[in-house]
């Protein structure tokens, strides 16, 4: 994520500054290789370090970490924040700028959920299969600082979209992230078309994609915000979306075939203890994270 | 499953006929071999059958099939059914008995539920590992027709109990499987004891039993029974139960660890069929179900 998306400002012309540790030997003598829809592209020789304390302050952080090291997020980004830097957060699931906030101050950070599909390739090598959008908000909803985060990716080959309310996009995003991503982890690893052909599970996205609509509208409510999801329009908009995506393999999928640990706090458990909190019924909910979390046990 | 009960009647001095099909060779050569905590056990020479035509009509069928053959069923069974036939139907799930009485007349049809713990071992050989208590219940709950499933019994060092509502101990047995079962395939092929000591999936256990209490006793209603599941007494007793049983594994577990086919439909697929005949919630066995099926798939 951060080689695609740090690799496209590069491109722009942008002073980019990579830290990079598995690949690091990789990228520093043969650069870094970029498959994508949208233009293939080699950085031969991008600014790359190990340690972040290399870097120094810098007028944007873009913390591409997996939710799973959350906690070693801190650390890593403490050396490169100066006075006026700013902080994206792109990362997938719920509460990771609260993290940022607590730790940098509120007013510099941001949130991108990225709608993609990028796997690592051999060393040194992105590859971006599909789509790339990344929908932009400010913890504090600020829009000045939310143009400035648009304005950001102007000239570059990515697509941006504002969100007026970052709290409300996570949830949007959630709508889809769980139901979908949840159940092609726990239906053993399938592909979201074998969701959408079968009664049974389509049928269980939906509800579970209700029960998330209860949540993050209790949640936003909670937040005093006044603009809630729509249910009917959501729900609609999310499968019909989906219809058209195929034999799509989302990555907490990706992570769970492959082995990998899974991005289960900050995308299920997260979503689930609000739903507790704020007395929101969520028994599907509760048993899917409740089975994923069996699944990533001892990864 | 056959071949331990049967072989448990043979060994109290019954004429019992073994229908064998994978194993034929091996039990025609070197006898059905039976190790049990109860006392192994060997018949040097049982009566075996490739096709249930050798055999012809006998006093009792008891029919050990996987619910997964039910639909082979008929054909096996007939050729062993003259006038005065009963017929134990010995295998997981709802709505078996219903087939048979179909097929053969409800009058002659009973009920058997093993808590149990089976395995086949290599061809002629079967291991019993744990547990084995029958409860024998009457299709019509015939009073003198139960008491007769009981005598056949008797001299035999299998323990069994009486049913006075067979669909009743159906349910409460799916009480038990469908949670504990279905999560221990769904958790990743897990055992009892990682339910028990999990909180999200003890609780998700919790709620799926819940659900099935409901379902059981709305169908209960339906078929007339006038004494349904008392709620607090079985959540209460199934897992203290459950808490004696250690690392537990139970069969469609092993099932889907071991790369065959589950009994999804019986377990899983009727009940939720009859939540929405009889019009109860059941969001969380449906979700379950869906996964359990996609797990199955292709088996």
């Amino acid at each position: 994520m951060g080689g695609y998306y740090g690799g496209r400002l590069a491109e722009a012309g942008h002073d980019v500054r990579f830290l990079v540790r598995r690949d690091y030997h990789a990228v520093t003598s043969a650069g870094l290789n970029v498959t994508s829809p949208d233009g293939d592209f080699l950085l031969t020789q991008p600014v790359v370090a190990r340690d972040s304390a290399e870097i120094g302050p810098v007028d944007w952080v873009i913390c591409a970490l997996k939710s799973t090291s959350i906690h070693a997020a801190q650390k890593l980004v403490q050396p490169c924040v100066g006075t006026g830097t700013r902080i994206l957060v792109l990362m997938n699931g719920l509460g990771l700028e609260d993290h940022f906030a607590g730790w940098f101050g509120s007013e510099r950070v941001f949130g991108g959920l990225a709608f993609t599909c990028i796997n690592r390739g051999k060393p040194g090598h992105v590859h971006h299969l599909a789509y790339g959008t990344v929908t932009l908000g400010h913890y504090r909803d600020d829009p000045a600082e939310i143009e400035q985060a648009i304005n950001l990716w102007s000239g570059s080959k990515t697509s941006v979209a504002p969100a007026t309310s970052l709290l409300k996009a996570r949830w949007e995003k959630l709508c889809w992230n769980i139901p979908f991503s949840g159940l092609c982890v726990a239906g053993g690893g399938i592909t979201t078309d074998r969701i959408m052909s079968d009664t049974g599970l389509s049928a269980a996205s939906k509800v579970l994609m209700e029960e998330v609509i209860s949540i993050g509208n209790a949640d936003l409510s909670h937040h005093g915000e006044k603009v809630l999801i729509d249910r009917n329009t959501l729900v609609d908009s999310m499968f019909k979306k989906t219809s058209t995506m195929g034999a799509y393999r989302p990555s907490t999928m990706i992570d769970f075939v492959e082995g990998r640990g899974m991005e289960i706090e900050a995308i299920f458990g997260e979503p689930l203890r609000r739903a507790h909190a704020l007395g929101v019924p969520a028994p599907v909910l509760a048993l899917l994270t409740a089975l994923l979390k069996s699944l990533n046990h001892g990864r």
